[in-house]
């Protein structure tokens, strides 16, 4: 059990103090009716959360001609897990797609989703995040994000179409949002935890708890203050990666010793809040595992951000058998699940490697430090190589040749790779190795909402009054499995969305 | 939406009457403090659902010393969902086998189960289940239910495992224990409908808000009465099968047109309400499909039974090559996903055949109305077979020599089915054929529970005080798939381990 459910509802309970005397509502309930509280603020718009749904919905609705929102973030610094993932924005019909002649479209971006989504996405939330991406993506670079010159193919995606922050991380974006919202005059508090909704008689959100001087980890403490949102609450809260009780539930495999990419707070409490309200819970049992990880390191590390870049021309080898084992830029799901069989002779893990020439790889900027770092490492021939990570050396260089063969004739026979990003790069000495093993990495699951952003009641189908939600806390729209890169989109996007609804505009 | 759905919570709320005004709970919430009710009726247990889980509970606590226990069912008869299902119940170790020499043991099934569990089964509460199932097996013939002499293998099991009521459906078992409830002093309520928790002050559940005189579909009629259950509420509500919003939340292509087996009166609302209380959702999204259905008839019909029965010693044949398209006893998921592949050149839904010597189908007591009502055809010939359902004539009889050449060696190289069960019954005319195409059948999710029937809350992470639940509306044991004839001895296990814990017996 990790240390935020060790506390919780006991702590809730003891922590309201007076308030929770003068309760009629049953204990076990975190939300309050606003007969029953004084209000400490008023906005017109709350926010809970500070990643990229949460800014996003804050300088929309500031530029929509909302006077007064502020954002509510229960850690100390903002940003939420978007600050530390990998930065990499995918968008149909960009400027940059014109100008390298890549041939997409909304509907295109929507069908490779939807493959991945195997069966289960929603192809209309889908949509409707594609349709605005490319707005969404300029939004970020008025604000100031600042992008490579280039785009990426990332696994699953039928064509080049992601972009990505030059910082190589999602902190390139929450930046200069928050820098943005400020300007704006959008309210930002942090330390400050969502700990439940305020409910009028009608059952309509018209506020939220939040307790100020909040501590990570160290529940009941700081101030608990009742701030009244005249216009609606946007839950942003993300998603559960860190929550291993909650992982776990769906997925007994995802123990304490499985890698996690997540900022410590994505716990989850938001969404198990709303689900307290009535919200419908959908698709909780799928939790992405990212492909491109590295058991060498904590968290995103260096290595995801690299093997990301490298791996339409690089090749990943099963250390028992010396050859290839998935097609490299597969989605997320199938290359995830084919790692995780990479097993020596006892069913061990055995993680396998990718290996990439080093003249491609030092492309990226993250190259010297995993270096550096030892999380990967330089050789000079495949002899040494081989014999360093124990690969039948024979059938590796075999393998090499082979591949070697597809990136001439632009067809891999193997796994149906798209070589188009490996054109003219060969496999070859002097190369560069790290290590894969998947980490949880992303929530698919969460409330079921409308693509007015609003959260549907299990009971009545019809969206709880008040509330709505946007980011990872959502469920369903991706399915089975999310493709990379669509996160970012999908968060401004709803963001925006639900700060447009609540505008109504 | 279905007709339940467009009613709900804001007629939860109008139809409380007076309790309405006096409540000052958030009317969202379904659930009431103890403080604002008058106490109706008191027992010591109150049950919701009277399926196998409910009645196993009933007549287990009964006997471990409760002296009053009430079982509220919504539908106008007993029996829920269980009393319509194909009365398969699986146990490892029972007399049965003895008597068939059939090698079984509780690591046995519970090895099996994790298989089609596909690695998020639980497999603590298979172990759990398994290890008790001969017992609830023994509980079910003691109160009067009757098996068919012989053993089933059905899909998935890797022995023989499966016993099956004499009447080929679940009312086999419901009937006796119902008649064995009320022998014991339960009391028994239909048009009785849970519409909420009542809570004391620290959470626990202390009672349950009943609407009697319910008529299905007509909410906020009859008569609300407050229940107070001084030991503990023990929801045995069920899945959500039919409650075609809830089921499309999570899988957008079970529409209203797919088939379902399940009783009207599956609509999840006693899981949504625990989940109000903050019980924790597990794997909503894995919803089985039968992929023994026809769709030549409505619910279950008379080809389930048939098929479940025949499949070890048939042929499942793609209309469109004339060929095997899967090993006709895999895992329920594994069978439903190939026969949902089977498509015309237009890729519209072209249901395969199953095709059975008519001399082992007449074995089974549904053969004669599977023919009568015309949902399965007799042939004399392959000729005549091919010609009627448009099969590629050669290509099938090359396929039935293939077949038969199986049976013969007891060795399938198509799709490694187990022969066992298909000695000596070769393929040979006449033939009785049905067709194939998977109905909504059980949903794998519900609320998380442990061990002892307990279920946890999600901010905590501890058992909810007063609450317990048992079968289809508990969620996670099966992980991905469930294996057919699993659910009645997980329903009454745990329907009788709900007893226990409350008793401490």
């Amino acid at each position: 059990m990790s240390k935020v459910d060790l506390l919780g509802r006991r702590n809730f309970i003891k922590g309201l103090g007076a308030a929770s005397v003068a309760m009629a509502t049953p204990a076990l309930a975190s939300s309050v009716s606003a007969n029953e509280v004084k209000w400490d603020e008023t906005v017109e718009i709350a926010i809970i959360g500070s990643g990229f749904a949460g800014l996003a919905a804050g300088i929309e609705a500031t530029r929509k001609g909302c006077k007064s929102v502020t954002i509510f973030e229960k850690m100390p610094v903002f940003g939420g897990n978007s600050a530390i993932n990998g930065g990499l924005f995918a968008a149909p019909g960009t400027p940059m797609q014109k100008k390298e002649g890549v041939d997409d479209s909304v509907e295109r971006m929507v069908s490779d989703q939807l493959k991945s989504g195997r069966g289960i996405a929603d192809e209309e939330l889908l949509r409707h995040v594609a349709s605005h991406a490319n707005e969404a993506l300029q939004l970020t670079m008025d604000a100031g994000a600042e992008f490579h010159p280039y785009l990426q193919q990332l696994g699953g995606h039928s064509v080049p179409r992601t972009y990505q922050t030059t910082v190589s991380c999602g902190a390139g974006i929450t930046q200069p949002l928050l820098k943005e919202c400020r300007k704006l005059g959008v309210g930002t508090v942090s330390r400050a935890k969502f700990e439940g909704f305020v409910l009028d008689d009608n059952g309509k959100v018209v506020g939220a708890k939040i307790r100020t001087g909040y501590y990570f980890g160290e529940e009941g403490k700081g101030k608990l203050i009742y701030v009244k949102a005249t216009r609606g609450v946007i839950m942003a809260t993300g998603g559960f990666g860190q929550n291993i009780d909650l992982r776990m539930a769906q997925d007994p495999t995802l123990t304490a010793e499985v890698g996690c990419t997540n900022a410590k707070g994505a716990t989850g409490e938001g969404m198990f809040e709303m689900f307290r309200l009535g919200a419908i819970p959908v698709h909780l049992a799928h939790i992405q595992s990212g492909p491109w990880a590295s058991p060498d390191e904590g968290g995103f590390g260096y290595v995801s951000n690299y093997s990301i870049f490298n791996f339409p021309h690089s090749i990943a080898i099963n250390r028992m058998t010396g050859k290839r084992f998935m097609n490299e830029i597969a989605d997320r799901k199938t290359r995830a699940d084919a790692e995780l069989n990479c097993r020596d002779a006892q069913g061990n893990p055995l993680p396998p490697i990718m290996i990439t020439s080093y003249e491609h790889a030092k492309e990226h900027p993250n190259c010297k430090k995993v270096l550096k770092y030892n999380v990967g490492w330089k050789f000079d021939s495949v002899e040494e190589l081989a014999k360093h990570f124990d690969v039948p050396l024979k059938e590796l260089k075999a393998q090499i040749e082979e591949y070697n063969g597809y990136v001439k004739s632009g067809n891999d026979e193997q796994f149906g790779k798209n070589m188009g990003k490996a054109k003219g790069k060969y496999i070859k000495a002097p190369f560069t190795v790290v290590r894969l093993w998947p980490k949880v990495h992303y929530c698919q699951g969460g409330v079921q909402v409308t693509k007015e952003a609003r959260v549907k009641d299990s009971f009545t189908g019809q969206p709880i009054e008040g509330l709505f939600a946007a980011g990872e806390v959502c469920g369903g729209i991706h399915g089975v499995s999310r493709l990379g890169s669509c996160s970012i989109p999908e968060c401004m996007v709803m963001g925006m969305t639900a700060a447009r609804t609540i505008m109504g505009a």
